[in-house]
């Protein structure tokens, strides 16, 4: 990693994340400035050799770069509104967890008063900063991503999106909902498959090479999205529907779980009914793509 | 593959998945013989080598080993029901789509009249039938599994799953499942970003990233399950249900579906509310197992 290991940074927050991004910061050997509202949780990262701000004002001017990581961005508002807070010339990297609309309205309100500004959002737990997991997405202009890379690649493996500022918070949330979905699909088999005795360990690789089986058609598939057409070049989704009846039927009649199998269906039920059965799987894009109505 | 060309087959049923197998059969060389209720779909595989048989029962008798491949369980008892059929001494490869109940019934029903009886579900479509790709699982008897192995090797990738009928049958559901919410949570992360305009061929690559480095997770989460304890040693579940909120008030902002994202946060909240917020993710197995009652 090519890292400028004497630029100086700050962290503002030091909860569970915000200590294990300035404790890899020092371990990394920069000169590292901290706040943190409830000033106890510093001490530690002082005796490793960080240095406690006063103010959240003099943490900004003591950094090249300042790391936000609090709760929510509220709290980012409430902090950076202090009257002692000067954002002229400063860069905020904000790893505050938050929705796109709420990353593009902190980018316009830190660049009206003269900060440049990137928002971030991390997709690791504490551990893994300042290792290859420690996976850290950045959206926001691309020179204020480059000026600091190296900087920000202390905490990980670094990742740039593109310039719109909620690109970050709304991969974060995409790549949420593909972990949730390969997890409770795969407790969904393992729920079955212990009706029948089968443990969770002999049914796991089986689980395993399906996700990544699929997972390597989505590429594929986009094209398909791209391209606004759906031929059914390997299978019609009325031939789907049938066996997600199956899966349904099967859930039932064992006594397990199958609010995930009909959803599934009811989502793919819609397209039917949109006139889609004889096109493929990628064309629930357009139900994934509107609120449900009703 | 080790397949013994000189073993003579029945194929019952010549759908669009029955003829790709008799088909299959035929080039590997076997002697088949083929019987389907509209006669009229035997006659390319008759021109390519096949015997069509006058009756199911006279099927049955020319083979070592008789397919079935309809349209489901019903079909197939009144098929073997037919006063001609004389089971006793055959051997029975059920590739009908059912559940594991039905799978259960047929070989105790078949094995009643003295037939060895095999179920088998084909994970794939009919032009992958014959290559790797034509993945089999098969269940029941492991002699009998063994003993045609290498003739039912010819039609893809088989695998034996163990001697309960219904492995066959849970073990398809359950890879269907993963398939589709693999898909769906692809087709979730999809219609956010492209609010912001990043097209599905963009998007793709990262969501197969996340579903493949999920997937190789669950094998270390399925010894939680068989352990009975879970400890949050990445993650409690109360920090992932937080995330999740993200998740459903981003899609609702950007005006996608919210419904996958709701469910998945609707299984964690019941279990945070059955005690289980400090443990980890594979706790949910507990949901996952009984019915949504109320
Ligand atoms: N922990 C993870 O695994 C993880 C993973 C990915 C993303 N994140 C995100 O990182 C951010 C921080 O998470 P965390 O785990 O460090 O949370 P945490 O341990 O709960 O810490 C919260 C931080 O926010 C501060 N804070 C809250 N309300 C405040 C207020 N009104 N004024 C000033 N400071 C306030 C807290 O200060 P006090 O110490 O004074 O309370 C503390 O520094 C969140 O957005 C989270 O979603 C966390
Ligand atoms: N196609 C696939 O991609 C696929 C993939 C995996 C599993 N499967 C399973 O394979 C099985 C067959 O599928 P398929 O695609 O071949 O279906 P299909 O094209 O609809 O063929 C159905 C077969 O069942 C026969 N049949 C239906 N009702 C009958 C009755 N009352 N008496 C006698 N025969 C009857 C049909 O005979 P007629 O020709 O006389 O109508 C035909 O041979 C199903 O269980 C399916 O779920 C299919």
């Amino acid at each position: 990693m090519n890292n400028n290991a004497d630029a100086p940074v700050a962290v503002i927050g030091l909860g569970l994340m915000g200590q294990a991004l300035a404790r890899t910061f020092l371990e990394a050997g920069h000169p590292t400035t901290v706040w943190n509202r409830t000033a106890g949780k510093a001490d530690q990262l002082v005796a490793e050799g960080a240095r406690l701000a006063p103010t959240v004002g003099n943490a900004i001017q003591a950094g090249t770069l300042t790391i936000l990581c609090v709760t929510d961005y509220q709290v980012v508002h409430e902090l950076l509104g202090a009257s002692d807070v000067e954002l002229g010339g400063t860069t905020l990297v904000n790893l505050t967890s938050g929705d796109s609309a709420q990353a593009r309205e902190a980018a316009r309100w830190a660049e009206q008063r003269g900060a440049r500004y990137l928002d971030g959002a991390i997709m690791a737990i504490p551990p893994s900063i300042g290792t290859p997991d420690g996976v850290i997405l950045h959206s926001g202009p691309q020179a204020v991503f480059e000026a600091h890379e190296s900087t920000l690649g202390a905490l990980g493996t670094v990742t740039y999106l593109g310039a719109d500022y909620g690109l970050a918070s709304l991969y974060d949330v995409a790549g949420l909902a593909m972990m949730w979905s390969v997890l409770n699909a795969w407790l969904q088999g393992t729920a079955l498959l212990r009706t029948a005795g089968v443990d969770a360990t002999t049914y796991a690789p089986f689980a395993r090479r399906l996700a990544v089986e699929v997972a390597e058609w989505l590429p594929g598939y986009a094209e398909q999205i791209d391209n606004g057409s759906f031929p059914a070049e390997v299978s019609a989704l009325e031939t789907d529907v049938r066996a997600m009846t199956h899966l349904i039927e099967e859930s039932e009649a064992v006594g397990v779980n199958a609010e995930l199998p009909k959803l599934i269906k009811a989502m793919a039920d819609r397209a039917i009914a949109a006139g889609h059965g004889g096109e493929q799987y990628p064309v629930l894009i357009e139900e994934f793509s509107k609120p449900r109505v009703g």
